[in-house]
């Protein structure tokens, strides 16, 4: 019935008015109704059944390949498709050629499986359709989002009951705000400590009215720098750009075997500007909570005591490792992240939340009255428009995401899920030392590792070898591990990511390494097994052929 | 026995391993399978119910009194709520705080109602989950989205045949990129053009590199400006404050009787700036097609050919107009915005896309390698990696609702909803012209119009007043309009919005207008009618009461 229904609808769907009008009212007949549901079941399911069957980034047609069915570039002029049939569509022709994250085999990045339930709220934020940037197409909503922005916050820093009850529905205070993603996250917070420095001061407006050059002559500056660990995520590089400072000027501290920052060269770094370079300003100093490489988290009380004392903001870019704060058992990893100025985590990594989802918070709940943005037809002073004080303008409200998964899931649920990781990454990494043809190159803290393919006899050749040997050998072990991973990668079982660490421990030269980042509750010991039983024949298989 | 299963599972969802586990592994079993889908059912049809017989932002209950239900800032440790329970208190008692944007009595802001099967494409969209930072987190859909970038730019741009075969698919090129919203869009163009205007030069390694202050040194700068009407919308100040240039180096241009830069006045500040400042560098103009107040569109094919001869990067703010573009009747409204440099277009308004999608589009397929950003675990030159290039990292992708949508649609279909807008928006104009208590102040270009109560009484004294007079004059009218809007949408029947202009047409003074956008096509002439006589029936009683 349902279906001869939408046959009869025809492939001009929308191609009159009244047909037109109809797909802005949903139907009130039940025929109507129990189509719509079942396009709601195809997605559930018929994206489920082919995505269980299928892993990684498949190369059984090649990019160029794929890429010449996507050439045309005119917008059709009547309806192409209905409803019914795009679903089909994505389901048989996209979904086979999309990337299967929710795979347990697949363990290469931060994406990853979401629960079912993600997937049911992400429909509801857009069924309701909310723009939070102002509270006249929001209001409840932004209310909700002010609470969980509290939950989040309380969580990282744990201030008192009274602080708040002063802030959790304060019209001029700001604990966080929701951004795209890490990357935005990490944005705001350097524009906050570049507007906090920069303030107003004798006829000067302050750096967002006046620009960059007024600032630094106001306050008599002639270069701003942020130092972070030779490890931090790119887009802080990427801020420093947009914002005027200058990539250049995102100084690298040296970081020890155990890839967290070096607190001498820290203090030294520090040190050294003041005293050799007096118009240098030090913008911020940026803590690691999860390195995107190698998991590890930087000594954040160290790093924030330093900074306190020389009055840096201190900013701790926690994208990943955020929600380890909800295990009981391992939240002590980021000690010292309640010391921090700001903070970034990630929805849409460890809170399993769908793409994507940014947040950033701050210590001081005043602090982005330095970017407050008023316009007449929107948002007024003293409003709950959240849009005042933010990057963005209008968007989506994914907070209703997380306060919703938050109830389902309890910290308890959050914990069980991050405890997995960290044991899991742990156990794999005892798997690879136990293996003669795997080095472990940096162990786990949290729940990513690398590793590259290095059999026992390579290792000994090493440790025995002069640089330019032992350069040689580094350079055929980077080829044979670059091959191995691209092979897995195409042979579509499994995917691990590979990176190039600059300075592995014990190994100045650049490293190719293999990346595991271990996140999907499913991902367990036999299958990461498997994974490096495959690794170990493709390796072995790439050799021998190599040297016919 | 879908509902006994559901109450089986009981409270403690994911309070054990095996519970947790369940809700990443979709069931497979017929009951469970059901009851998913009855959940999906409640989103699309209770959602729905409630939303059809409420209409705006209520205030049944106050701000103040929905916050004290929100302050609760600890973490629930065990699962507080089912997926079941957290639907039906969305449904039950969120939604009816929340604003039902969908009323075709909302009128008031360029939130509105969006097709149904948007809500399908963007479950899809998360129940994929891919992440276009990356090929090998995406893949297809990489291509996916470059082919609907292809196809909006040429949109947009219309260039021939060879030009689209030759960057649609390419790997080195970026003929647009998706992004949070129109304001990130603004900033990313602008951010081109900064980067664009000062690159390497004689030693300096470009802005991106070495910061705004080495920048303005190498190129013998002191100052950057951007030129834009006054009416510019207020994401450009912010993008000229975060790139370090400052927002108060925006400088307004004066527009005429019909809201459009005046082409003499803007001519004339682009000569006095080149004359009487050498050391001023004008960064970019900025043309509106589609004011955030107005509606109205600058004349951006003169400014076009102004900025050409100038060597000024010209930037066309097109979130709200751009799909103006689609329709053969009004896309001459537009005409000129093919000579532009970058043109931002959002696909959460005039696409009726879910919150929140914004596009921006360069006529140059290489401006964006000014910004190409590089990590070693991620991206690598050449690949279709499209985080390289663009402000954001992880992200959602909403490209593929966007090709979808044109797909079902066609550009006939999204031509029905842009006519239906624009010619509503004449009739209402109409309809205020014919009413003697109300004022139309400024007429729709496209499907925005501003207006205010004002009996022609009032007009009279207003026409014959000297300054003093008519400041008081308009302060009451200014007064009784906010008064007016308020309760409206206190009343919570209907909802336009309010703004101030500052230099209405023939009138000097801040003006305070109701401002309808017209773009839900359930909007017609019956429900601006019934608007109107709320309004005025409002207006008398405020008028009658203050006589009091």
């Amino acid at each position: 019935m349902a279906d001869k229904k939408e046959q009869h609808s025809g492939k001009d769907l929308v191609a009159d008015w009244e047909r037109l009008a109809k797909v802005f009212i949903r139907p009130e007949d039940d025929a109507s109704r129990a189509t719509l549901i079942k396009y709601m079941e195809r997605i559930l399911f018929g994206l489920h059944d082919f995505l269980k069957t299928h892993v990684g980034i498949t190369e059984a047609k090649s990019l160029r390949e794929l890429s010449e069915s996507y050439m045309r570039t005119d917008i059709n002029e009547d309806p192409e498709k209905k409803l019914a049939n795009v679903i089909t569509c994505l389901i048989n022709e996209t979904a086979p050629h999309a990337v299967n994250v929710a795979s347990p085999y697949f363990v290469g990045h931060m994406t990853s499986a979401i629960p079912f339930f993600m997937v049911h709220l992400k429909t509801i934020v857009s069924a309701l359709n909310q723009n939070p940037v102002k509270l006249e197409t929001s209001k409840v909503v932004s209310i909700i989002e002010k609470q969980v922005l509290a939950k989040i916050h309380r969580m990282v820093y744990g201030l008192d009951e009274d602080f708040y009850l002063k802030h959790v529905q304060n019209t001029e205070t700001t604990l966080g705000v929701f951004t795209e993603g890490g990357t935005t996250a990490n944005l705001t917070a350097l524009w906050m400590a570049r507007n906090a420095k920069f303030a107003p001061k004798n006829g000067f407006r302050g750096i967002e009215h006046e620009g960059v050059p007024a600032a630094y002559r106001a306050h008599g500056v002639n270069r701003c720098v942020i130092l972070a660990s030779r490890l931090v995520h790119y887009s802080l590089r990427k801020a420093a750009g947009i914002l005027g400072i200058g990539n250049d000027n995102v100084i690298p501290v040296d970081i020890d075997d155990a890839c967290k920052m070096k607190m001498d060269a820290f203090e030294q770094t520090i040190e050294k500007i003041r005293s050799q370079s007096p118009g240098t300003c030090i913008l911020a100093a940026v803590g690691i909570a999860g390195a995107t490489e190698t998991g590890t988290v930087d000594p954040l009380g160290e790093m924030a005591d330093i900074c306190f004392r020389h009055g840096i903001h201190f900013h701790v870019d926690a994208a990943w490792g955020g929600p380890t704060l909800l295990s009981k058992k391992y939240k002590h990893l980021l000690a010292g992240i309640e010391k921090s100025d700001s903070v970034t985590i990630d929805g849409h990594k460890q809170f399993y939340m769908p793409m994507s989802c940014g947040m950033v918070y701050f210590r001081n709940p005043y602090i982005m009255d330095v970017v407050a943005y008023h316009a007449n037809y929107v948002n007024r002073r003293g409003s709950v428009d959240l849009g005042i004080k933010s990057l963005s303008g209008s968007r989506e409200t994914n907070s209703l995401i997380l306060d919703s998964a938050l109830k389902i899931m309890g910290s308890n649920g959050y914990a069980l899920l991050i405890d997995h990781g960290i044991e899991t990454a742990h156990a794999f990494a005892e798997e690879i030392r136990r293996r003669p043809d795997f080095e472990l190159v940096t162990a786990p803290l949290l729940n990513i590792l690398t590793y590259r393919y290095c059999p026992e006899k390579t290792r000994e050749d090493l440790a025995g070898a002069g640089r330019e040997k032992r350069c040689r050998i580094n350079s055929d072990l980077n080829k044979i591990n670059r091959d191995l991973q691209r092979t897995q990668r195409e042979a579509g079982n499994s995917f691990v990511s590979r990176t190039t660490l600059q300075s592995a421990p014990g190994c100045p030269e650049s490293t190719v390494v293999l990346r595991a980042v271990i996140m999907n509750p499913m991902t367990d010991m036999k299958i990461l097994r498997e994974i490096l039983d495959e690794q170990q024949s493709i390796a072995e298989r790439l050799l021998s052929t190599g040297a016919d």
